[in-house]
Protein backbone atom coordinates (compact mmCIF):
# COMPACT_ATOMS: atom_id res chain seq x y z
CA UNK A 1 0.00 0.00 0.00
CA UNK A 2 1.64 3.32 -1.18
CA UNK A 3 2.01 5.88 1.36
CA UNK A 4 -0.88 7.91 0.55
CA UNK A 5 -3.10 5.07 0.20
CA UNK A 6 -2.43 3.77 3.90
CA UNK A 7 -2.86 7.82 5.33
CA UNK A 8 -6.72 7.63 3.46
CA UNK A 9 -7.28 3.72 4.41
CA UNK A 10 -6.02 4.48 8.31
CA UNK A 11 -7.98 8.68 8.44
CA UNK A 12 -11.36 6.27 7.62
CA UNK A 13 -10.97 4.02 10.42
CA UNK A 14 -10.31 7.38 12.75
CA UNK A 15 -13.25 9.05 11.44
CA UNK A 16 -15.53 6.01 11.77
CA UNK A 17 -14.46 5.78 15.11
CA UNK A 18 -14.56 9.13 16.81
CA UNK A 19 -16.53 11.52 13.79
CA UNK A 20 -14.91 13.85 11.44
CA UNK A 21 -15.27 16.49 13.75
CA UNK A 22 -13.29 15.04 16.35
CA UNK A 23 -10.46 14.09 14.34
CA UNK A 24 -7.45 16.09 13.61
CA UNK A 25 -4.28 15.85 11.40
CA UNK A 26 -2.54 14.95 14.66
CA UNK A 27 -5.09 12.35 15.03
CA UNK A 28 -4.66 10.73 11.67
CA UNK A 29 -0.85 10.54 11.87
CA UNK A 30 -0.43 9.21 14.86
CA UNK A 31 -2.45 6.44 13.65
CA UNK A 32 -0.47 5.93 10.51
CA UNK A 33 2.63 6.35 12.70
CA UNK A 34 4.25 9.50 10.94
CA UNK A 35 4.47 13.09 11.91
CA UNK A 36 1.43 15.95 10.84
CA UNK A 37 4.42 16.89 8.09
CA UNK A 38 3.91 13.39 6.76
CA UNK A 39 0.57 13.73 6.00
CA UNK A 40 0.43 17.12 4.78
CA UNK A 41 2.60 16.05 2.27
CA UNK A 42 -0.19 14.28 0.67
CA UNK A 43 -3.12 16.24 1.69
CA UNK A 44 -4.24 20.21 2.49
CA UNK A 45 -6.52 19.71 4.98
CA UNK A 46 -8.68 17.21 6.79
CA UNK A 47 -11.30 18.16 4.56
CA UNK A 48 -9.35 17.11 1.50
CA UNK A 49 -8.23 14.24 3.30
CA UNK A 50 -12.55 13.30 3.95
CA UNK A 51 -13.33 13.79 0.67
CA UNK A 52 -10.88 11.71 -1.14
CA UNK A 53 -12.05 8.92 1.68
CA UNK A 54 -15.59 8.95 0.78
CA UNK A 55 -16.01 10.18 -3.27
CA UNK A 56 -14.39 7.26 -4.95
CA UNK A 57 -16.88 4.87 -3.50
CA UNK A 58 -19.67 7.12 -3.97
CA UNK A 59 -18.63 7.13 -7.41
CA UNK A 60 -17.76 3.67 -8.15
CA UNK A 61 -21.62 3.34 -6.59
CA UNK A 62 -22.97 5.59 -9.12
CA UNK A 63 -21.15 4.00 -11.92
CA UNK A 64 -22.39 0.37 -11.26
CA UNK A 65 -26.19 1.91 -10.88
CA UNK A 66 -25.89 3.14 -14.64
CA UNK A 67 -24.73 -0.10 -15.63
CA UNK A 68 -27.90 -2.01 -14.10
CA UNK A 69 -29.92 0.97 -15.45
CA UNK A 70 -28.46 -0.01 -19.20
CA UNK A 71 -28.92 -3.91 -18.85
CA UNK A 72 -31.24 -5.77 -20.82
CA UNK A 73 -33.21 -6.78 -17.95
CA UNK A 74 -37.10 -6.75 -16.25
CA UNK A 75 -37.32 -3.76 -13.77
CA UNK A 76 -37.48 -6.61 -11.46
CA UNK A 77 -33.78 -7.77 -12.05
CA UNK A 78 -32.65 -4.39 -12.17
CA UNK A 79 -34.11 -4.10 -8.47
CA UNK A 80 -32.37 -7.30 -7.45
CA UNK A 81 -29.10 -5.34 -9.13
CA UNK A 82 -29.61 -1.85 -7.88
CA UNK A 83 -29.76 -3.83 -4.31
CA UNK A 84 -26.57 -5.94 -4.82
CA UNK A 85 -24.97 -2.84 -6.33
CA UNK A 86 -25.93 -0.60 -3.37
CA UNK A 87 -24.95 -3.30 -0.52
CA UNK A 88 -21.87 -4.66 -2.10
CA UNK A 89 -20.62 -1.16 -2.03
CA UNK A 90 -20.57 -1.86 1.30
CA UNK A 91 -18.24 -5.12 1.37
CA UNK A 92 -14.84 -4.09 0.38
CA UNK A 93 -15.98 -0.22 1.20
CA UNK A 94 -17.47 -0.67 4.44
CA UNK A 95 -15.76 1.64 6.47
CA UNK A 96 -15.71 4.58 3.80
CA UNK A 97 -19.36 4.18 2.95
CA UNK A 98 -20.65 4.63 6.82
CA UNK A 99 -18.43 7.86 7.22
CA UNK A 100 -19.85 9.27 3.86
CA UNK A 101 -23.13 8.35 5.02
CA UNK A 102 -22.85 9.91 8.34
CA UNK A 103 -20.32 12.91 7.70
CA UNK A 104 -22.27 14.98 4.78
CA UNK A 105 -22.74 17.33 7.43
CA UNK A 106 -19.08 18.18 7.72
CA UNK A 107 -19.20 19.54 4.06
CA UNK A 108 -22.49 21.58 4.36
CA UNK A 109 -21.39 24.84 3.60
CA UNK A 110 -17.98 23.52 1.82
CA UNK A 111 -17.68 23.85 -2.20
CA UNK A 112 -16.34 20.55 -2.06
CA UNK A 113 -19.56 18.66 -0.99
CA UNK A 114 -21.07 19.72 -4.29
CA UNK A 115 -19.43 17.48 -6.33
CA UNK A 116 -20.89 14.43 -3.31
CA UNK A 117 -24.07 15.76 -3.74
CA UNK A 118 -23.98 15.52 -7.44
CA UNK A 119 -22.88 12.09 -7.50
CA UNK A 120 -25.56 11.34 -4.75
CA UNK A 121 -28.59 13.51 -6.53
CA UNK A 122 -27.62 11.68 -9.78
CA UNK A 123 -27.71 8.17 -8.17
CA UNK A 124 -30.96 8.54 -6.17
CA UNK A 125 -32.28 9.83 -9.76
CA UNK A 126 -31.24 6.30 -11.57
CA UNK A 127 -33.49 4.58 -8.28
CA UNK A 128 -36.40 7.13 -8.92
CA UNK A 129 -36.09 6.00 -12.84
CA UNK A 130 -36.00 2.46 -11.96
CA UNK A 131 -39.28 2.51 -9.96
CA UNK A 132 -41.10 4.53 -12.88
CA UNK A 133 -39.91 2.58 -15.92
CA UNK A 134 -41.05 -0.59 -13.60
CA UNK A 135 -44.37 1.11 -13.22
CA UNK A 136 -44.59 1.93 -17.20
CA UNK A 137 -44.23 -2.09 -17.57
CA UNK A 138 -46.70 -3.25 -15.63
CA UNK A 139 -44.11 -5.25 -13.06
CA UNK A 140 -44.49 -2.34 -10.17
CA UNK A 141 -47.45 -1.26 -8.44
CA UNK A 142 -48.58 1.58 -10.07
CA UNK A 143 -50.27 3.80 -7.33
CA UNK A 144 -47.34 4.27 -5.39
CA UNK A 145 -45.25 7.59 -5.80
CA UNK A 146 -41.87 6.88 -7.14
CA UNK A 147 -39.94 9.43 -5.24
CA UNK A 148 -41.07 7.56 -1.98
CA UNK A 149 -40.78 3.94 -2.56
CA UNK A 150 -37.20 4.47 -4.15
CA UNK A 151 -35.58 6.66 -0.63
CA UNK A 152 -37.46 3.59 0.82
CA UNK A 153 -34.88 1.51 -0.44
CA UNK A 154 -32.00 3.89 -0.79
CA UNK A 155 -32.56 4.28 3.06
CA UNK A 156 -33.13 0.50 3.90
CA UNK A 157 -29.68 -0.34 2.22
CA UNK A 158 -28.30 3.12 3.59
CA UNK A 159 -29.43 2.12 7.28
CA UNK A 160 -26.41 -1.03 7.02
CA UNK A 161 -23.91 2.66 8.03
CA UNK A 162 -25.59 2.58 11.42
CA UNK A 163 -25.74 -1.27 12.07
CA UNK A 164 -23.91 -3.39 10.27
CA UNK A 165 -20.59 -4.98 11.38
CA UNK A 166 -19.15 -7.43 8.82
CA UNK A 167 -17.71 -9.46 11.64
CA UNK A 168 -21.14 -10.17 13.51
CA UNK A 169 -23.95 -9.77 10.95
CA UNK A 170 -24.75 -12.25 8.00
CA UNK A 171 -22.82 -11.97 4.80
CA UNK A 172 -23.48 -9.32 2.77
CA UNK A 173 -24.33 -12.04 -0.13
CA UNK A 174 -27.48 -13.15 1.96
CA UNK A 175 -28.31 -9.42 2.96
CA UNK A 176 -28.64 -9.18 -1.03
CA UNK A 177 -31.03 -11.72 -1.28
CA UNK A 178 -33.03 -10.86 2.16
CA UNK A 179 -33.50 -7.16 1.17
CA UNK A 180 -34.51 -8.06 -2.14
CA UNK A 181 -37.22 -10.15 -1.15
CA UNK A 182 -38.33 -7.67 1.05
CA UNK A 183 -37.84 -4.72 -1.81
CA UNK A 184 -40.18 -7.08 -3.98
CA UNK A 185 -42.85 -8.44 -2.52
CA UNK A 186 -43.00 -7.69 1.24
CA UNK A 187 -42.64 -9.49 4.47
CA UNK A 188 -46.40 -10.98 4.15
CA UNK A 189 -47.12 -14.34 2.99
CA UNK A 190 -48.85 -13.36 -0.45
CA UNK A 191 -51.42 -16.22 -1.18
CA UNK B 1 -43.21 29.06 25.28
CA UNK B 2 -41.16 29.60 28.04
CA UNK B 3 -37.67 30.64 27.43
CA UNK B 4 -36.56 27.15 28.28
CA UNK B 5 -38.64 25.26 25.45
CA UNK B 6 -37.52 28.36 23.19
CA UNK B 7 -34.10 28.05 24.14
CA UNK B 8 -34.44 23.93 22.75
CA UNK B 9 -36.24 24.63 19.92
CA UNK B 10 -34.35 27.07 18.00
CA UNK B 11 -31.37 24.94 19.28
CA UNK B 12 -33.06 22.03 17.41
CA UNK B 13 -32.83 24.51 14.40
CA UNK B 14 -29.51 26.16 14.53
CA UNK B 15 -28.09 22.12 14.69
CA UNK B 16 -30.19 21.13 11.99
CA UNK B 17 -28.77 23.72 9.97
CA UNK B 18 -25.18 23.53 10.79
CA UNK B 19 -24.24 20.20 12.55
CA UNK B 20 -23.92 20.19 16.15
CA UNK B 21 -19.65 20.20 15.88
CA UNK B 22 -20.01 23.34 14.25
CA UNK B 23 -22.90 24.86 16.81
CA UNK B 24 -21.64 26.93 19.74
CA UNK B 25 -23.69 28.60 22.62
CA UNK B 26 -22.92 31.67 21.00
CA UNK B 27 -24.87 30.25 17.66
CA UNK B 28 -27.58 28.91 19.90
CA UNK B 29 -27.99 32.48 22.08
CA UNK B 30 -28.38 34.61 18.92
CA UNK B 31 -30.96 32.09 17.29
CA UNK B 32 -33.30 33.53 20.99
CA UNK B 33 -32.39 36.91 20.42
CA UNK B 34 -30.39 36.37 24.30
CA UNK B 35 -27.06 36.78 25.30
CA UNK B 36 -24.88 33.48 25.70
CA UNK B 37 -25.73 33.97 29.51
CA UNK B 38 -29.15 33.47 29.21
CA UNK B 39 -28.49 30.10 27.80
CA UNK B 40 -26.09 29.12 30.75
CA UNK B 41 -29.21 29.79 33.27
CA UNK B 42 -30.45 27.02 31.96
CA UNK B 43 -28.43 24.57 30.63
CA UNK B 44 -24.97 23.30 31.49
CA UNK B 45 -23.29 22.97 27.74
CA UNK B 46 -23.82 22.19 24.62
CA UNK B 47 -24.11 18.20 25.23
CA UNK B 48 -26.69 19.23 27.76
CA UNK B 49 -29.25 20.88 24.88
CA UNK B 50 -28.88 18.42 22.53
CA UNK B 51 -29.84 15.36 24.54
CA UNK B 52 -32.63 17.89 25.71
CA UNK B 53 -33.46 17.91 21.96
CA UNK B 54 -33.16 14.53 20.67
CA UNK B 55 -34.34 12.28 23.90
CA UNK B 56 -38.04 13.61 24.49
CA UNK B 57 -39.02 12.29 21.25
CA UNK B 58 -36.77 9.11 20.90
CA UNK B 59 -38.65 8.21 24.25
CA UNK B 60 -41.59 9.11 22.87
CA UNK B 61 -41.30 7.13 19.88
CA UNK B 62 -40.54 3.90 22.01
CA UNK B 63 -43.69 4.49 24.24
CA UNK B 64 -45.65 4.33 21.41
CA UNK B 65 -44.34 1.30 19.83
CA UNK B 66 -44.87 -0.84 23.36
CA UNK B 67 -48.26 0.46 23.22
CA UNK B 68 -48.50 -1.32 19.30
CA UNK B 69 -46.89 -4.59 20.49
CA UNK B 70 -49.48 -4.90 23.70
CA UNK B 71 -52.22 -4.15 20.91
CA UNK B 72 -55.00 -7.01 20.59
CA UNK B 73 -53.84 -7.01 16.72
CA UNK B 74 -52.39 -8.82 13.83
CA UNK B 75 -48.77 -8.59 13.30
CA UNK B 76 -49.47 -7.14 9.89
CA UNK B 77 -51.88 -4.36 11.70
CA UNK B 78 -48.94 -3.70 14.34
CA UNK B 79 -46.84 -3.21 11.49
CA UNK B 80 -48.88 -0.80 9.62
CA UNK B 81 -49.06 0.61 13.27
CA UNK B 82 -45.17 0.61 14.08
CA UNK B 83 -44.20 2.25 10.54
CA UNK B 84 -47.64 4.85 11.85
CA UNK B 85 -45.59 5.53 14.94
CA UNK B 86 -42.29 6.09 13.41
CA UNK B 87 -43.25 8.43 10.78
CA UNK B 88 -45.61 9.90 13.09
CA UNK B 89 -42.81 11.29 15.23
CA UNK B 90 -41.69 13.43 12.28
CA UNK B 91 -44.58 15.32 12.22
CA UNK B 92 -44.78 17.62 15.36
CA UNK B 93 -40.74 16.84 16.22
CA UNK B 94 -39.24 16.53 12.92
CA UNK B 95 -36.31 18.78 13.73
CA UNK B 96 -35.66 16.78 16.67
CA UNK B 97 -35.71 13.10 14.99
CA UNK B 98 -33.41 14.50 12.32
CA UNK B 99 -30.69 15.86 14.57
CA UNK B 100 -31.51 12.41 16.75
CA UNK B 101 -30.58 10.47 13.81
CA UNK B 102 -27.24 12.22 12.55
CA UNK B 103 -25.59 13.44 15.62
CA UNK B 104 -25.29 10.15 17.43
CA UNK B 105 -21.60 10.50 16.50
CA UNK B 106 -21.73 13.54 18.85
CA UNK B 107 -22.26 11.56 22.32
CA UNK B 108 -19.95 8.45 21.00
CA UNK B 109 -17.90 8.64 24.38
CA UNK B 110 -20.35 10.52 26.21
CA UNK B 111 -21.96 8.77 29.45
CA UNK B 112 -25.15 10.80 28.35
CA UNK B 113 -25.41 8.79 24.82
CA UNK B 114 -26.50 5.56 27.23
CA UNK B 115 -29.72 6.48 27.88
CA UNK B 116 -30.12 7.80 24.56
CA UNK B 117 -28.42 4.08 23.68
CA UNK B 118 -31.04 2.12 25.78
CA UNK B 119 -34.08 3.67 24.14
CA UNK B 120 -33.34 3.13 20.40
CA UNK B 121 -31.91 -0.36 21.32
CA UNK B 122 -35.24 -1.22 22.93
CA UNK B 123 -36.70 0.52 20.01
CA UNK B 124 -34.91 -2.08 18.13
CA UNK B 125 -35.77 -5.13 19.80
CA UNK B 126 -39.75 -4.58 20.01
CA UNK B 127 -39.17 -3.94 15.96
CA UNK B 128 -37.68 -7.69 15.92
CA UNK B 129 -40.14 -8.95 18.21
CA UNK B 130 -42.68 -7.63 15.96
CA UNK B 131 -41.00 -9.49 13.35
CA UNK B 132 -40.44 -13.03 15.05
CA UNK B 133 -44.28 -12.86 16.13
CA UNK B 134 -45.36 -12.77 12.69
CA UNK B 135 -43.51 -15.14 11.37
CA UNK B 136 -44.66 -17.88 14.68
CA UNK B 137 -48.32 -16.61 13.54
CA UNK B 138 -47.39 -17.49 10.17
CA UNK B 139 -48.40 -13.93 8.88
CA UNK B 140 -44.60 -13.30 7.50
CA UNK B 141 -42.34 -14.76 5.68
CA UNK B 142 -40.64 -17.80 7.41
CA UNK B 143 -37.18 -17.51 5.77
CA UNK B 144 -36.00 -14.21 6.32
CA UNK B 145 -33.97 -12.65 9.15
CA UNK B 146 -35.72 -11.24 11.62
CA UNK B 147 -32.94 -8.98 12.52
CA UNK B 148 -32.16 -7.85 9.30
CA UNK B 149 -35.58 -7.08 8.53
CA UNK B 150 -36.53 -5.17 11.68
CA UNK B 151 -33.57 -3.05 10.29
CA UNK B 152 -34.45 -2.98 7.01
CA UNK B 153 -37.75 -0.98 8.29
CA UNK B 154 -36.11 1.10 10.33
CA UNK B 155 -33.49 2.77 8.01
CA UNK B 156 -36.12 3.15 5.17
CA UNK B 157 -38.41 5.06 8.37
CA UNK B 158 -35.26 6.57 9.34
CA UNK B 159 -33.56 7.77 6.33
CA UNK B 160 -36.82 10.62 5.99
CA UNK B 161 -34.01 12.60 8.53
CA UNK B 162 -32.08 12.62 5.09
CA UNK B 163 -34.71 13.61 2.62
CA UNK B 164 -37.92 14.54 4.10
CA UNK B 165 -39.16 18.09 3.81
CA UNK B 166 -42.37 18.53 4.94
CA UNK B 167 -42.66 22.06 3.29
CA UNK B 168 -42.08 19.66 -0.13
CA UNK B 169 -42.52 16.12 -0.21
CA UNK B 170 -45.94 14.42 0.12
CA UNK B 171 -47.62 14.65 3.61
CA UNK B 172 -47.37 11.94 6.59
CA UNK B 173 -50.26 10.19 6.34
CA UNK B 174 -49.73 9.43 2.44
CA UNK B 175 -46.20 8.21 3.24
CA UNK B 176 -47.54 5.97 5.71
CA UNK B 177 -50.19 3.91 3.52
CA UNK B 178 -47.17 3.71 0.65
CA UNK B 179 -44.58 2.40 3.40
CA UNK B 180 -46.59 0.13 4.49
CA UNK B 181 -47.79 -1.51 1.17
CA UNK B 182 -44.01 -1.00 0.56
CA UNK B 183 -43.30 -3.34 3.88
CA UNK B 184 -46.52 -5.72 3.77
CA UNK B 185 -46.28 -6.78 0.41
CA UNK B 186 -43.48 -4.92 -1.98
CA UNK B 187 -43.12 -3.10 -4.90
CA UNK B 188 -43.95 -5.84 -7.37
CA UNK B 189 -47.51 -6.99 -8.39
CA UNK B 190 -48.27 -10.03 -6.84
CA UNK B 191 -50.60 -12.43 -8.87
Amino acid sequence: MSRRREILRRAAEVFDRQGVANTSIEDIAKAVGIKREGVYYYFKSRGDILLEVILPSSTTLLMNMKGVMRGNMSSMEKLHGAIQTHLNAFNPTYLEMSVALREEHFFRNDAKLSELRRVWDEYSQLWIELVEEGQEKGEFKKNINAKMSAFAYIGMCNWLARWYDPAKDVPIPELIETYFTLASSGIGINE
